[in-house]
């Protein structure tokens, strides 16, 4: 990476040194002046406005018709929550680009972040596009939730090395973890550049160690599902006592902190090891009691049911605004102390 | 329950008519002016805290050489949480009182919260000193995370229809859940005289439909866990990236909604129907990739040495406080925005 916007524009400052989430251990450098996005659906859209709000160039593309007007639409909708979770110096939504050409927006950008359909053709597809279309050094993240970046790499045959999964969470533009990872073929060096870029511009990337379905996040919220709706299908609680369980109960610690400190802390001077030489062995009765459910329609009627009643009279929209509302506080929070 | 306090002081006005965090929807009654806190280690003197916080007369009971010495010190250390999350009229740590007979501690009590150590014989012991000695009409919850109603109270000949689990998370002055467990034998009148009882002293409580062990939030927890420490013992994430996975990721959307409703949301206008037949199939993909650890003591050794890494040079003590100084934020953000 150069210190100078890869289209041959004036130099200028890095944009991306110091942001109010990236914890300070994570040293920013500038990796990249310019993103492309990919698909420019819910994801790209929000992964559009926090580049923009870091001050980067973001060209987008997609094939659907109206894209553009939605992603300009969109990224209008959430800029007022990127600007007051901190807009770098020069950040703008005038920084957008958009074409329908993808060969075009993505041939001089230095990170691609690719948000396609979850279907390997597709996948296949788009990386072969971009694999012949980005400059060799360019990093491509896709946003795979659920395919291994080794199977996305294939359709690479000129830089596989350059392929990892940037995996972010929704909203992306509010919600800081990204997971990190590397396929067989990926490269040590698009792995450090990935991650110094993710922790640049805010973000809170980890790098997994292995290939695996759901990575990390969505392998522990689905561990939690099962057992959520497990309870629900054996009639111990309902879906509101469900949620009311968690969003009042370890969701709030889980906010803080992760699940081994929050347990580690509550031990007492014996930290961990006393929590697991005494809670072990219940805790060990619990996973064989936990449930084992089929995700048959009933259970999904009745799970569909649940979530009605709980928000009957609520509107949706209005409650995604109120939760993101929240979450900016709890972020804000966090940021003003210093925590693992 | 009276509008008298139990032992003939003067009148006064009920102290937990509204409360910062019970949301509207709990209407508030004043169940109890006067509770007994029986064990007074690390939950008891949470609770105490919280319910002098609440402006309730508070009697604790505890068997322990120095117990009231340190009963007082732990108040006087959770004080100004409690404060900062808004005292109730009359609400003073003077309104504590200790004895170490459990039969005069718990003979005026409205209600009984008894915190002693998770063994059945102990409970057993202490629940039938406890129905000897209160009041025929007040309430005996147990704080067991893992013992059944039912089976605490075999141990009352006289009045088994007022025992119920009440159970909280740690620390109870500021995490708001109380899981409520009714036994076989427990009144709908007691079950709801706990539920009022606890909403009307800011806590968050939801009834149980089946004694199941671990209740639910520590079912979801222990789902969570297992899959934790299996993704650890695999390789595929060391335990502070685990922790980051939750604490940046899915752990903030949790504290402000649980999970059911964080799915529905995440499903747009198909909310979660469209969830589940999307997502549904991978999401049983990954239940068929879950982990199955056993908890050994190699696993165990693992575990702890990855969370002395991620703390080196961290007191835990400090941490706690910042961790509570985070929760204290994220709850006056939430007691601000309507949210189921």
């Amino acid at each position: 990476m150069t210190g100078r916007d890869a289209r041959g524009d004036q130099p200028r400052e890095s944009p991306v040194s110091v942001t109010r989430f990236a914890p300070n251990r994570h040293v920013s450098r500038p990796v990249a002046r310019r993103v492309a996005i990919v698909g420019t659906g819910v994801i790209g859209a929000s992964w559009a406005a926090h580049f923009l709000g870091r001050g980067l160039d973001v060209v987008a593309t997609d094939p659907a018709p109206g894209a553009e007007q939605r992603l300009r639409a969109d990224v209008a909708a959430h800029w007022p929550t990127v600007a007051s979770l901190g807009l770098a110096e020069g950040a703008s939504t005038d920084r957008l680009t958009f074409t329908a050409d993808i060969a075009e927006a993505v041939a001089d950008a230095d990170v691609v972040q690719e948000n396609g359909p979850e279907r390997v053709e597709v996948k296949h597809a788009l990386f072969a596009a971009l694999d012949a279309a980005a400059r060799p050094d360019a990093i491509l993240a896709s946003s795979s939730s659920m395919l291994p970046p080794s199977l996305i790499a294939q359709a690479c045959t000129e830089h596989p090395e350059r392929v990892v999964v940037g995996h972010p969470f929704n909203p992306p533009h509010i919600v800081p973890l990204v997971e990190v990872v590397p396929g067989e073929r990926t490269s040590e060096d698009v792995v450090q550049r990935a991650m110094d870029f993710y922790a640049g511009v805010g973000k809170r990337p980890i790098r997994l160690r292995q290939e695996v379905p759901g990575h990390i996040a969505n392998r522990l919220q689905a561990a939690l599902w099962r057992e959520a709706y497990s309870l629900v299908e054996r009639g111990v609680a309902t879906v509101a006592d469900v949620d009311a369980a968690i969003a009042h109960g370890p969701g709030l610690r889980w906010a803080v902190l992760g699940p081994f400190v929050n347990q580690h802390l509550s031990g007492g001077p014996g930290g961990l090891a006393h929590v697991l030489a005494h809670l072990g062995p219940p805790t060990e009765d619990i996973w064989h009691d936990l449930g084992d459910p089929a995700l048959t329609p009933q259970l999904a009627e009745q799970l569909v049911a649940g979530v009605d009643e709980e928000l009957a009279g609520i509107d949706p929209a209005d409650l995604v605004a109120r939760r993101d509302a929240v979450l900016h506080a709890l972020l804000a929070a966090k940021a003003g102390i210093d925590l693992p």
